[in-house]
């Protein structure tokens, strides 16, 4: 049996931090992780070899771009799983929140290692 | 590589149904499942024997009740995860929009078969 690790309050977990694009693991859940991201401006292009990814909107309206079909925006209260293997850039044109749902040790970059790549063991 | 599945609105999926307890899956990420359920009374005490299961209040207030430690209430914009092996007891005075994140074949009453569970194939 796990721990019970009380409730998270989105608005307060994303009071506590204001840096963009640097996911901070909320919760877990079996295998699966829980974050929270505040974006901003433009990522870059990667995918994931194993993992399919979940973008929840919370506040604001992302675009994800795709290289062979017309770019999804979701708005707030609105969600895509972004299936592994499949090429995405994430774009805030002003600020976002989201949460994000994916597998454990999901690297925020994907396949590319780069300035803005996170080791998951630092979330 | 999965299909892309399109985003989906949360408003409008829970617009498509009116019954509670029965929870309908909107998303899957890798072995896991994204549901939505409506939920007004007082459900069964229960557990799940290998899944930990994420309650994410979309509308209204949920408590949960534990054998062993206080109730928790979640109102909308919190989430909680209730491990493996824990009993507990879903409680919505009115009625709540709840959104789930559980591991593919969840039962939703756990151990228990009775009038109220739903057969994972079903959903």
């Amino acid at each position: 049996m796990s721990d019970i690790s009380g409730k998270v309050n989105l608005k307060e977990a994303f009071g506590k931090f204001a840096d963009h694009w640097r996911p901070r693991v909320v919760g877990r859940v079996n295998d699966f992780e829980v974050k929270v991201a505040k974006l901003e401006g433009e990522f870059v292009w990667h995918h994931h070899e194993e993992e399919d990814e979940l973008f929840f909107v919370v506040k604001g309206m992302l675009r994800l771009l795709f290289k062979d079909r017309e770019e999804v925006r979701l708005d707030e209260g609105e969600f895509m799983v972004v299936p592994r293997g499949v090429e995405h850039l994430p774009i805030a044109d002003e600020e976002v929140w989201v949460m994000l749902f994916e597998p454990s040790g999901t690297r925020n970059t994907g396949n590319l290692t780069n300035e803005r790549t996170v080791d998951p063991e630092d979330l």
